[in-house]
């Protein structure tokens, strides 16, 4: 069996391999994903986002043993860099997570923050694209809340789970990251610690006052992770939330403008490559070893986007 | 006169407008560049990156301070959200800026690190050219040092400086931030507060370590932002490294690589374009609108890129 098969049969060798040339933007993985996009669409993906130290992967940690006793198969992408499942842990997080080794209905793929040429989020979509399709039926994908190419792999997620804790940061916070627009269920986690009530208060209220004309108002739910506290309620949120947008259409709606963002993806890592080709290789490359002060960014630019990249008379 | 010419002319007004149109990616700001190109490439452009709470701004403003001194004028783009040049500080911070505003010889601009349809780093570098076209002869370019778009703002720096805290990071910290390469002068910043010499010789054991065989070793400048002590150092280091890049004709790669670096940018960047206006008003869009089981991105992207965006037959 090639690859491809290997991942359609549920064999995580297969989908490792896959998420690997996926990664490595090897020519084969475009071939592969051609093959089992037709199986793809039936996870349900949750995002999972917040700053370091806020408790996203013990979270994730509960959420998996949950979705794991109710016979689902999981798949997890970690591109946060704190993050035990992306092997940045330290003190006893990497030994929690060992509790699903071994168990081959979890699958758990960490994804360099840094280095993807044709950029993390495409790259993390694609690895969701290969979980789903390998029959994997919940998928999260957990992202540290900074940076303009982690909320690009939050576009990814049918759910987005924002995570605050009253230590790590305030609402305020949340609406500097960013991450307050794309969430749908927010999470104040370490709900033991004093001032939590008072952020998933404040939280409560920008919702009220910024999403209360929305059909889907995102609930704040409050958590202990080193207890489990309340991840019943966040499990039960972000499988309401996935009823709810099913039946509005919404989920419908997000899965075509996730196809857009990705077409537009590919063009564009398309074009980098053909620039970089024609900057290394082609003409293009000579027109630059000269003196720089009479290049026009902009003309070459257009030539090599357009194809014209011979050398233009004078 | 127009934006170009104020600009030219020193004019601080016709700088902040031409900057305006290249972070609003107006098309005006292609032609305004493209005026400015010829006299861009004076500037010594200096990259500060550290860990939010480092005192990446205090340290800027000593430096801002001591290059007006010395007559230069200067050009600062803040895309540290939690810089004081941003607009986020609080406490002092924003107070002790304020001793630059009023000098025409200061122009401090800040940037949002997300929201930039053509990526913050095209936007930033663009940036930077305006400044050196318009006559400033030092340009800060501070970040913080996560992500992948803020290290790519980094590469339109000609020295790049990362700071580090006994309190905010380790040697290990940095180079899991991805900032270790680029550095060429590192700062140990609260080098009154204990653990400052320890991280300063490992950045130093670091530094011999892994660029023991180039020309430039980075030193390890220690630094006390409050009182000022160190920053004479880390300006002679900053200096010697423009010195020592210009006569190795490095510096000279550098810009050739930007330059690259930059047209690939442009290809990137109007390929997306061409691409959001397919799927949104072209013929893509409506082959966009059915079932979507049967859409092959691969295939609709390359159509896009080469132009062939008319139905095809079935």
């Amino acid at each position: 069996m090639d690859i491809a098969e290997r991942l359609l049969a549920g064999d995580v060798r297969g989908l490792a391999r896959a998420i690997r040339l996926v990664e490595d933007r090897d020519p084969a993985a475009e071939a592969i994903l051609r093959q089992v996009r037709g199986r793809a669409g039936m996870a349900h993906v949750v995002g999972i986002t917040g700053p370091p130290g806020s408790g996203k992967s013990t979270i994730c940690d509960h959420l998996i043993a949950r979705w794991r006793s109710a016979g689902h198969r999981v798949g997890v992408i970690a591109v946060d860099p704190s993050s035990p499942f992306s092997g940045g842990a330290i003190l006893g997080d990497r030994v929690r997570m060992q509790r699903h080794t071994g168990d081959d209905g979890v699958y758990i793929r960490s994804m360099a923050a840094r280095g993807h040429l044709g950029g993390l989020a495409g790259a993390a979509r694609e690895a969701v694209r290969l979980i789903d399709a390998s029959g994997r039926d919940r998928c999260l994908l957990e992202t540290v809340g900074v940076g303009q190419s982690e909320l690009e792999v939050m576009q990814t997620a049918d759910t987005t789970v924002v995570v605050a804790t009253p230590i790590t940061g305030d609402s305020v916070q949340i609406i500097k990251a960013g991450i307050f627009e794309i969430a749908d269920v927010f999470v104040v986690n370490k709900a033991d610690v004093p001032g939590a009530s008072k952020v998933a208060r404040e939280l409560r209220d920008l919702v009220r006052q910024t999403k209360g004309m929305t059909t889907w108002q995102p609930p704040v739910i409050q958590t202990v992770g080193t207890t489990g506290e309340g991840v019943d309620d966040l499990l039960d949120a972000v499988e309401r939330h996935h009823a709810a947008i099913t039946e509005s259409g919404e989920l419908e709606q997000r899965r075509r403008r996730r196809l857009r963002a990705e077409i537009e993806a590919i063009v564009v890592e398309r074009a980098a490559e053909r620039a970089r080709r024609e900057l290394r290789d082609g003409t293009m490359g000579s027109e630059l070893s000269g003196d720089l002060r009479g290049v026009d960014p902009y003309g070459l630019a257009d030539r090599i986007l357009n194809g014209h990249t011979g050398r233009q008379d004078p």
